[in-house]
């Protein structure tokens, strides 16, 4: 039996990160980028306009006798134009926001702050000090310079500076081949009634949402029977991808054949239980590069071993350098008794009040008992050997959800 | 010119939840729940071991002379098998995990404290209470139960549930039909190399990552010019979807020519301009059943804009019942200064330390600026009228990514 952190480790350990391919940005958001991303232009590529209104040469405006002042329109621009006059003392140039800023104007009166007058002259009733309302060519930043790193998640802002320097394919991390196998004589198609000693099997489905929200997909390659034959058949498919997640079957029992067909089929074993709760028995091993989890068969179990062990090794294979959960201190709200053996992962409901964290943990019947788990949106750490925790206690809590 | 909370309050006022559709509970997940999911059976859907081991009757194994007690062992149950024969005194049946539990037995010993004996006998080494290592029927719910109610979002632990319902589908409120159209003359395609006075087009890239990032899909109808025929064409496509989303040409400038083509479209505005920094030029209005949002052309005031507003207006239609960001009190770890006018929205750094929150504005040049938003998490309100805040001083902050 090896500690939850120990698990980690090796589990990191043997995990390596997929090969780097190409995507077009339209598909990058909520991948690793896997090469820097150099500008090929100045941001912005000319002095800009700021604002609509009037480029002006600044001394004009701040004249010793004070504004108003009149100055001569010499020319209007609008964004995607080029200014072709150079602006001389005592004129100015039209023009919109975003427009390039025309040679000899150094600041920019906002249009409210003017006022136009026949033939081609306009007022300009404030002054502005040099390089107002200008956003000097390159200030966001400059032709050659990386604007963003190898490994930096892609959101949002990330894919709109791609587009801004013509980055319109992108090497990212690749995702992994994710293939899972449910196990178990009593599982029944989600289809089905259930008979007697018969529940429907739900695993394949959760983990594949838990995958899906790792910004990766999965197959679910079916139910194998607790026999050889059964689990032979399915493992040795699974066994093509990049990572194969198979539940239950793991734990003593005699109809437990799913880490003998593993060594048979020569997956290199790592470790057959954590001391956590719940998740004991997960084993993890290695079949050429294809990484292997057996999975407890209890679905809060599978659950959580997901989170603290699967999706970090996902998340290694697709290049990201933060592997696990947000990890938040937060006050206890309501007293909580453990059995004060293995490590326990509590299902809890973690809320901020006032720029602090409190949580409780929810009324939950076990590992079977899925339906507890969704009323909380994180799993609170009782360290080993606790046996009781009172209100007010600063507690560890993962967050695996939405605040 | 209407306050941000007028604004968003306006903007939901004229939105509605789109119409409920089935999907097959593993494309689900994200989305919002529009039934209540009710159980068609108990769970555990019989009395269950918890645990591998043996079915005893408790007060055998708890006898005034104590343990151990030798029992005879009368069947053997694996998950998914029932029971055939009655437990006895003096009997015991050989169960794994999972498997129901047989009638007459009240307990269950862990295999861990027994030791098999000769001629289908056991010892059991340790004592059990009645009740122990039952996960009794119906514990964690009972058939006729709401297990999940309408509105709910489903989370992988919900899609788990589902499954062990029998819900193979499940209806759904709709993901609406985006549209996302920019404009300008200075724009140029991703691919291209922009010429004197032009910048590359980014805002349909980091928008549709927005989008994605919300659980819904958006097409790119392409860019407008400044032209009233060019915008006409456009937005005309665009008013077909649930949603349409324009970047630029909503600022006074006498390019800005979409408000004046909406309104000649018929569609009703609801408003033009925001108390805000950045993104003061934004429109709202409605056609028929379609919103429009009328978005600044500034690649960060489209990208603040959405989350203030069009992210929410698309988790009410898609039935989401939080439709904001979580804003968290944080502690500022720099001084920050402001212009003082309006309310103002400034990237920001956040991060937890020791459960409470501390923040900082990242370095940034105004609302052209996307990649200073890059160095950020999150978006630091700065009140109205506020032009310096302290370091210590506690501020609210949107949440826009992970911590």
């Amino acid at each position: 039996m090896v500690s939850v952190d120990e698990a980690y480790r090796i589990v990191l350990e043997n995990i390596s990160t997929l090969p780097i391919q190409e995507v077009n940005i339209k598909e990058a958001v909520g991948l690793c980028l896997a090469e820097d991303a150099v500008s090929d232009i100045d941001m912005p590529p000319f002095d800009k306009s700021a604002m609509d209104g009037y480029a002006v040469i600044a001394e004009d405006t701040l004249s010793p006798s004070g504004t108003p002042v009149e100055l001569q329109v010499i020319e209007e621009v609008t964004a995607g134009q080029f200014p072709m006059k150079k602006v001389e003392r005592g004129q100015a140039t039209k023009i919109m926001t975003g427009a390039a800023l025309p040679q000899g104007a150094d600041a920019v009166t906002k249009v409210e702050d003017t006022e136009p007058l026949e033939g081609n002259r306009v007022k300009i009733l404030k002054g502005v000090e040099k390089g107002k309302n200008i956003s000097p060519r390159g200030e966001d930043f400059q032709a050659g310079q990386v604007v963003i790193k190898r490994t930096t998640v892609l959101r949002p802002q990330e894919i709109g500076v791609l587009a801004m320097i013509g980055m319109e394919k992108v090497k990212v991390y690749s995702t992994p081949k994710i293939g899972i196998i449910t196990t178990g004589n009593e599982l029944v198609e989600v289809s089905c009634k259930p008979a007697r000693g018969q529940i429907r099997e739900s695993n394949s489905y959760s983990l594949a949402a838990q995958v899906f929200q790792a910004r990766a997909e999965a197959e679910r390659l079916g139910t194998a029977r607790d026999d050889r034959k059964s689990l032979i058949t399915a493992i040795k498919r699974g066994l093509k991808k990049d990572l194969l997640l198979i539940t239950g079957g793991v734990s003593m029992g005699e109809s437990d054949l799913v880490v003998s067909v593993l060594k048979e089929l020569g997956v290199n074993l790592f470790f057959e239980k954590i001391a956590m709760r719940p998740g004991k028995p997960m084993v993890f091993g290695k079949y050429y590069k294809t990484a292997v989890f057996g999975l407890p068969g209890n679905p809060v179990a599978t659950y959580v071993s997901f989170e603290l062990f699967v999706r970090p090794a996902i998340r290694k294979m697709m290049g990201f350098t933060k592997l696990s959960r947000t990890v938040i201190k937060a006050r206890l709200e309501t007293p909580l008794r453990s059995k004060g053996e293995r490590k326990e992962f509590r299902p809890a409901w973690l809320h901020p009040e006032d720029g602090k964290f409190f949580v409780s943990a929810v009324e939950w019947h076990g590992s079977a008992d899925l339906l507890g788990t969704t009323k909380g949106n994180s799993l609170l750490i009782v360290p080993e050997s606790v046996e009781s925790l009172p209100v007010g206690q600063e507690v560890e809590v993962i967050l695996t959800g939405e605040i």
